[in-house]
């Protein structure tokens, strides 16, 4: 099986993190190195590498101090101190719930690595498997909507069709203000030899309306324990319009937080720099502020199905 | 009353027609010259000016013609052909109504010149009996959305209700791929010192399950007979969207087109560059394509009300 390279952006080689520049795709391939936690932390704010790959940094940031901290009593308080500035870095991902178990796993100093590259190895496995699971539900001459990014699972959604012989063929929003859809989603699906489509994220209802597409499929940023969803802004009004025409809405979600529904999920808002500059340079007039919500919630009761990763 | 430079962004001096260069909007505002029909077609398909002055440049391009041209047998032939260029720059767009008219006028050569200016002062008067009449449906203070721009008339239905004393504020879309909404409407609007906050396209939904938006308000590019309009891609999403939330949705519509229905009107299909590129830089995988339709149909049922151009 060939993977996209965001399906596992963050690699651990020796006391480096490596990790995949997303913010430079799709012109350049390149990974750039993290050396401390201050860094880790500072990767995930500037969205340098995001989703599974601010999990996979999560990892190997408590991995890097694993190796590193000699003195036995002197490990947990430093785990500690790294997962509450982890912790910190973006209120809508919820990563108090992997720091926690690596704190658990922390306790014995002697297994902690082990348990850490245990849990990794799991990680892929059941990713894995929930792409192959998600593949199911497609069948042969779908034409299948998407936003954002889903951090490689979609190729391997593609390969596993393959595999059964059902063409499958895409389109995806550009995802403003960021262009994960055009930059990464395209890219990636464009590697793995799919036909892709990139449309504004304006022409949804048009493209549902012409008969262009007939799935939808997303990921999430978070689940609630209610089955709603956290996600990149725009799948809430992407599965609004979804329901409107009657086209199925599936969504590739993590393991549930703390979160008991949508409403307990805060939403993260961005610097309006972000939508209201491109390449460094202001598009709207100087004075006019923005208001960029980075996620919105879509309430579970839009979503046709959950395509769950279990990993407990 | 004070006007924005988009609510007649075209004159006529002499023996050349000067234009808005909206393509450097919000930066600079900057005027180009165009001196016959074939620059005139070029700035209507580059887009440096659109919708109403896009009708005024039809207008004024005769204009320069009837002046231009001193044998009276000419006259007709030489609008005639004008007419046809014009009518082939844009597909969406209902040029033949205006560049009929205007043949029309033709056949009496030494009253063209009289009638079309006249009409113009009339069509002038008649936009500003539009935005007086859309000024009476807000309220103190309501929040309007709206998408992509409506030259230069919604800073007027805001001084409108100023005079009121209704206070109302503005959300708008940024606009993809043109950014119409950060780089004309939300200057206008702030240059008129009305309170106007720029969003993605993608957090329509989001700004109403938020309750920050009470109306919609949006142009039209063509009216069919029926009531439906095609408008920027995007419009149907957000009437489909108001729909959902029971906002009132408003439509500055122009004069009905020969269209029964939005089924007839053709949908300008732009090139994919204008979306996959910014600045002559590409976002997308070279390989990978794109759809831009232009314009979307939003039917009469989501429309909630029409403010009609009272032309005829």
């Amino acid at each position: 099986m060939d993977f996209s390279p965001l399906f596992w952006p963050v690699e651990l080689k020796g006391e480096t993190i490596s990790a995949l520049d997303e913010t430079k795709l799709p012109q350049r391939l390149i990974y750039f190195k993290i050396k401390n936690y201050q860094e880790a932390c500072r990767a995930i704010k500037s969205m340098k590498t995001r989703a599974i790959g601010q999990v996979l940094l999560v990892f190997y940031t408590f991995l890097l101090y694993v190796r590193r901290i000699k003195e036995e009593k002197k490990l947990l308080p430093t785990l500690s101190l790294i997962a509450k500035s982890l912790n910190a870095t973006r209120p809508t991902l919820p990563f108090k719930f992997l720091t926690d178990m690596v704190l658990d796993w922390g306790k014995e100093p002697s297994t902690v690595e082990k348990n850490i590259k245990g849990f990794l190895e799991f990680l892929k496995a059941k990713r894995i498997e929930q792409a192959q699971a998600a593949g199911a539900l497609f069948e042969d001459r779908d034409v299948i909507l998407t936003h954002c990014n889903v951090s490689g699972l979609l190729p391997l959604i593609g390969a596993f069709c393959r595999k059964q012989k059902k063409h499958i063929s895409f389109f995806v929003t550009e995802t403003r203000p960021y262009f994960q859809g055009s930059r990464l989603t395209a890219w990636e699906l464009q590697r793995a030899e799919f036909n892709v489509t990139i449309i504004p994220d304006s022409a949804v209802a048009h493209v549902f309306a012409e008969g262009l597409v007939n799935k939808v499929i997303t990921g999430a940023d978070q689940l609630a324990r209610n089955g709603d969803i956290a996600n990149k802004i725009g799948t809430y009004q992407i599965a609004l319009l979804a329901g409107k025409f009657k086209i199925p809405f599936y969504v590739l979600a993590p393991p549930p937080s703390n979160a008991g529904t949508g409403k307990d999920i805060a939403i993260e808002i961005r610097p309006d720099k972000e939508l209201l500059t491109i390449a460094g340079q202001r598009i709207a007039p100087k004075e006019v502020k923005g208001y960029y919500p980075a996620f919105d919630i879509t309430p579970a009761a839009l979503i046709t199905r959950h395509i769950y990763l279990r990993i407990s």
